[in-house]
């Protein structure tokens, strides 16, 4: 049974909020998304969250944040290569300090004053990659912070959290979010038939496999790219 | 006696980041500042942290956030008109939802990329004008969920949190920034010499008036303007 009320999926275009985006279809009455452009690389990024926007039938508002490339220091945004190995602090090179904060508290405010209170984000603590700002407790403190600073109740979905690749792979089925991941986008090389090398491809390539469901990225048409 | 160690003040250029600048100075080895250029409608606040950096001798970076003019629904930002009365939610019309929270979560950003632990805040909890993320709850879930998201130490400290806006005029007056507060910007309504009737104007009047100190910002000649 749906929750009343609306939702806000923070919608990035990738693998994990394209399913948090149906599985808020399946859970919440009204969904809307948005999506940041904070200067990353990846502008297919914003191509794919609304074209998979379009396909759930929701609205994607896209807020700019012009802030990161002058902070720099990361892969994501500056014109750094992605590496495999770990920077001095053990982190990778492609961790954005502070960016999920950023962003939670962006969507906040977005939906504080459209009286939204439930946020949803594709953050995910099993297979993190490294990034500290997907954990659970970062995400708790954050939300208390939010709610503190805006005397607001917003809570923080994050329904991937405890999920392996392979069981968010089969919570999409579930969802129906199968048919819109076909135009996810995931290659941190940024390439289309998907590189397979990067980290980003093979952690995808593996749930899927795990999941024993044919990635359907694989077989989208190149002429439909 | 100094801390080591460097530290980072968030700098708006009014009385009250300005008193926590001269404190800093005081308490900390090496210090700078930063400022955030998020479209407000009083230009001189930036004018004024540059002025008062350079009287303080520190640098001073300008960090853009084109975020909060798309956000809108503000009357610091948006094109909406101070009121003195509250808004339907009991908060007052200035109130920029998330503001504080996405300054410091910056600005913990840019000292992790600096090696700079120490994050220093004019926020107030004792005469905080209706801002709930001035308070002291709110930083301190605020500096958790940085510490948690970046895999950081960083403290936050706010030396006015607990003082009078009496208390912080004193303050100022030991930690020599008087001099400094000349410059500073506070009238709502964005005048020089200052309207005297905004909210703003007479919460600093009351200060100086309380502690029996003349504001320097009223004997600047308008020359030097």
């Amino acid at each position: 049974m749906k929750e009343s009320g609306k939702a806000l999926v923070v919608l990035s275009g990738g693998q994990d909020s394209t399913t948090c985006l149906f599985w808020a279809l399946k859970n919440f009455e009204q969904v809307q998304t948005i999506t940041f452009d904070y200067g990353q690389r990846h502008r297919i990024e914003l191509e794919s969250a609304k074209k998979i926007a379009e396909m759930a039938n929701v609205s994607n508002e896209v807020l700019p944040i012009n802030t990161f490339n002058i902070l720099g220091g990361n892969a994501l945004t500056a014109d750094e290569e992605v590496r495999l190995d770990l920077n001095e602090n053990e982190l990778p090179n492609t961790f954005v300090p502070g960016r999920n904060l950023i962003f939670f508290t962006f969507a906040a405010a977005y939906a504080y004053q459209r009286n939204i209170s439930q946020l949803v984000a594709g953050v995910c603590q099993t297979d993190y990659s490294g990034y500290p700002d997907c954990r659970q407790n970062t995400i708790d403190a954050l939300a208390l912070a939010i709610n503190l600073g805006m005397e607001s109740q917003i809570k923080i979905h994050a329904p991937l959290m405890w999920l392996t690749k392979a069981e968010s792979v089969l919570l999409a089925k579930d969802v129906d979010a199968l048919k819109a991941l076909a135009w996810s986008h995931t290659c941190y090389n940024n390439q289309f038939p998907p590189c397979g090398e990067c980290p980003a491809c093979q952690l995808r390539a593996k749930g899927f496999e795990k999941a024993n469901i044919e990635d359907p990225l694989l077989s989208r048409p190149l002429a439909e790219k």
